[in-house]
């Protein structure tokens, strides 16, 4: 049976494509998922692709990915700065991590963007290459796994 | 003529492979070079792959990339941190530029390893995908151009 | 038909007037609901009136306000200082904002009251002036509707 | 005999109407004067509407405050910052006062803007809704009264 | 009619038991629960034992004991560093509180972990005695009502 | 032969009682000792229970304690805050370490109260539970051992 | 001719004995002025003593004690905390300097009290013994000069 | 009709030539007044050379130099750290702004001399080269305007 | 019976009179004490004038103060900075406290020594007058008492 | 012999010109040498004017400049900010050292450009006057030889 | 007669040989005692060895060692960080001081331990080269001393 | 084959002797150097003693004493503050590493001066013993290797 791939969005990612499009681009998240699940597929990985504007439910995601997953990419928007109850569960994950920002949060206004707390819990971080970042974030799990 | 892709590695790096493998695996910069290479020769780029100990050889090399390059890759090593001049000749590029850390820098012991100066300058950041990564961001310098 | 204005209350505030009172008064959600409500239809406008413990209940208003809703009056409660999906959800909103307090954030016990990372996304705001700050900030929108 | 309202304007907002227009609006303190006026003598107020460069003047003013006044607003405007011995006066007066800033000191582009040291002595603050501020203002103390 | 203790778990303790053992010991939510039932009962208590993801579950849970319970036991995990919602729902309970944490939290690997929100709205707080810290808080609320 | 089990309490608890008592209630050092050597001698263990003003009586006490005790519960009192010398004694013992504060050290009027140095040292810690946390340290103490 | 002795006042102790009793006394600033005159005249000195709310008078009075006073007493009030030229005017004196302020600036409820910008400019400084304060400052001054 | 360049002076510079002339050299306000002078005049410019210890005059001269003015040359001395409503002031002028120091405020004995708040809203400062500096700052008053 | 005053000394004060006598001047713990016995004994008070190089033992002393003492003058010297347990037995006594330094502690070298923390459990302090303070804080204890 | 004075840039100086000229200006690195020379000249001084973007060479041209040089002029560009071996051989100069920076460094929009670590070893700093800045730094070392 | 040098010890190295040997190494502290006697005694030098956990009896001891003694070499352990009362009796001392530490103090696990506070009351350090380190001072010691 | 002791010198000390000789004294490098090789011949070791101003010539030859050494000591001068790539190879050698300071790098004027950045990487330190420390560094790698 194929293993699965996680690929979870975090708060407002829904709106991706018409908010603040001079920063997050003009595709929208469904966009983003049919490209990833082509390269998914070509891995033969079975793909979770999900969104949520609720804390609660992007952790019940990262629990279903605790053991055995083939990877877990995360853009976790602005749960970046205060979910630790995020963090905790990415922590009892026994699958590579991949962190994706859209924008460069270190070039963004607000100061507090730059530091996402997920990022100590991740294998690594991806950040600033647009929505382009997904597809290379299940590239390097596709990589990890020789596939 | 083709354009040309900057691929500029910090101090240190002339020893990948046998410094600290346990954090920086055993690929060595010849392997990154080499694999690096194919992917940009196949996007029909010309490639010029550099390291240096040397802050000012660093500035050199930007600063001919400073106009008309197709990319610069660039992984700063221990210059992340205090690297002022890098920066400022990164500022003045025209081109798309991407930052490469082998490791995760917000998990490594020391807590200044966290925050490079150079992500205020650049496009964005892969940091934590291994080797890897240098490809990923070569990958990405060809969605840019299309090619 | 009518434009909407949305006022929207955070957590804990369904138990305004028994909570505290000493701090918070003893006039209840509903009170303010009705005071409202009548100013609100004076200017011609359709009122949603909500409250929830819920940030994601909260994002999803927030993001049903985004294009083309009179105004958006929001006492964030305690998520003022951690509710950074609900600042984001803000940062879309073509419409004004105004962010309400009924104590007075800079005179409270606890440091962390005194700011609230909703202000920076917010036209402006009332903080202290008791229950009536609700009804001040719906007159603000009615005059800049020239209502 | 008619309870005093007083309405204190800080340094520079002489120029109002002329300085930034494109951050204070293009109402000058005599338009702020005339519409508060009519707001308290509705409600059986006399109303000493002042505005100085020096601290000192203010001070008196608000020692005249001191008792039995029917209201303080006050606009600090950059006396904000380090005006201590103005807070000290804050501290004596047996008043409601309400601290008024034209724009949001929360989105200004100096970090030190954003907190007030007057807002400390305030009963509450009304932030960036524009010279509109001192009328709601007027209104509140209004509604205190029952008038 | 017995009077009711609440005992409330925060985000990720459902996996207690397989989560980092190593940390937090191999017993489970539900061996926790049947040691404090027995306690609780030998007092005389009703007791309710809730595990939540969500913090509005939590804040619903704690609004319901605000007035007459016996005691809550709240074990925050996660929401202990940004739950500023469950501070201010905690801060209307007139029944005492004690906040238990499994681990020491001042000797965790992540400097963040050393203080929790909470206990600045708690009676007091047990923590670094494992799960037994659970039996001793409600051995402590018998103890206040000489039960 | 019986093991020993060290309760070790700081400077000014000889005034326990007498002292603030609205903070520190008005049971006596003595009295504490009474519940702990009941408990104690039920477990089977030796006690030592004494209170010193002086930092190197402490650190002499902790280095008996240093190899084979049964347990060590301390009540460092105001030691807490600069008492590194004492920090390091604690550093060598091999047994169970349980601090105890009978006030909540979050909730006290000084800041520096919140952080004790020790914590980092110990097994766990009990704060905030009255002259009550003594026993209940001893019952963990107890637990530990099967006893 | 007799040296002078200045005792300079800063703002809102003109309200002394009105002004917050409960933390200043029901002394008057003439009540002061009597005790010292008395003192000052039994040390043969001149007595110059004064009151204002404007920082720059404040100077003027210093810059007049520059040279061959025989001393300098200052009530700075709320000009301690940001009187910068104040600060430069102490320093260009040549005469002892007794800074001096009624209540205890260690115990007050803003934490900007505690330090005074101008003690560094002082000989030294007597703070909390209410408006003992001042008399004991001259007979220090007359200590110094042997009289 | 010649236009105006304006050279104010803040706090205790009344005093140059006498005080601290180890810091300020010997030369006095009068002696730079004469130099400026005469270099103005040969730029064709009328000159306004002011001194105060006053806040609030100073923000009147800047007031009347908010446009039109040829330049405006300040020395704010100790206003340099709390002055807000000078830099207030200061935003408000079209003209080239020099801030200029006498001594090296980065090597001065107080922590708090190094950085002026006025910088910000200066076109450009000199700092350290003695009253030459204000001669320096005409100088280029003159060379902006090609005189 | 007459009441005891305390004047207690902190480390190395053993030593003055030949100790850094640029800083402290000539005048030994002996000529202190002759001078402050004489100023006690006019107002009929029992002098108790102690030095120690140990923390312990200044606790007892306090102490011993702790109810019924006529005042309580303390020189804490280098206890000033770490002393927390002495800061403890300071606010158990019901006398009132006096903390005098010899030399201004806002003008020595070191940073650490510009803040006690025993000033927050004092009525007040004396710093920078010399021995003399000594003399100052007899003869405010004795006003206190209208001795 | 003529003395020789120093103009010394730091790296990237190499571009003025065509480097950010809306910052810096269209001004070459040459036609700042041409102006500075014509000065030197006039002052009979011989002219050393380099650049550099290599740290070790900024400090050999010190070196030379350490003894009996007419004065060192020092554009420290990005060294401003980590060079502390640059400082180092400022500090042994003993010449006047004037840092000059072409746009004033406390407006940029890096927080870091603020505070240049070269300035507490320079006489004087001139900064956002342009190139203009390096003549008028000429012109000072001129003055301070009265030549 | 000889001169004496002094070696003092601090808290809890009595037990150096048995405490956390991975840190301190296994020898005791009578094998330093008799490497450093005969390197004394080759110097012509009388060696007193001391250890304490008493600051007082540090103090004393430093006290003794004020004038004329050879010199102190100091292993202030865990007083290195809130020991102000040794701090200040080192400076009272005119031979040379040489602070040894065991292990690195900048390489252990507790941030706190890097930097003491002895350090700028000292000539000088060694730390991190074992028990060697006290060898090192003496021969420094006896380098000074030309013996 | 004898192995080889590196000696590393950084920027300025060039100058070692005639720099600042009442701070590094007037010893040179060459005197320093003809002490070393002597100790460092009596223990069989080749000796390397090299001084740089540039950062990549001291990166260079910490590479070539990455693997077997007898030892590296390093003064690293002020590369100590911003060197980090110098770090990163000092992180790869596995022979012990001695970082001399000639001078007490906790006694200096700069605040910055107190805390290296290579101590981290380093089995020890010595400051403050002058150019002697140099010949202890020696004599501890002698006795490391039992010669």
């Amino acid at each position: 049976m194929a293993q699965t791939l996680f690929i979870l969005n975090g708060p407002n990612l829904n709106l991706l494509g018409v908010r603040e499009p001079e920063i997050y681009g003009r595709e929208t998240l469904a966009d983003i998922e049919a490209a990833c699940r082509a390269e998914a597929e070509a891995a033969g990985l079975a793909l979770r692709f999900h969104q949520t504007n609720a804390e609660h439910e992007m952790i019940d995601w990262i629990q279903e990915a605790r053991t055995g997953a083939a990877g877990l990419i995360l853009n976790p928007a602005a749960f970046s700065y205060a979910g630790y109850p995020i963090y905790d569960a990415l922590k009892m994950c026994d699958c590579p991590i991949i962190e994706v920002h859209i924008s460069n949060i270190h070039r963004r206004d607000e100061a507090w963007r730059a530091n996402s707390i997920m990022t100590a819990a991740a294998t690594g971080i991806i950040s600033g290459l647009g929505t382009h970042g997904y597809l290379l974030a299940v590239k390097h799990i596709r990589k990890l796994r020789g596939a």
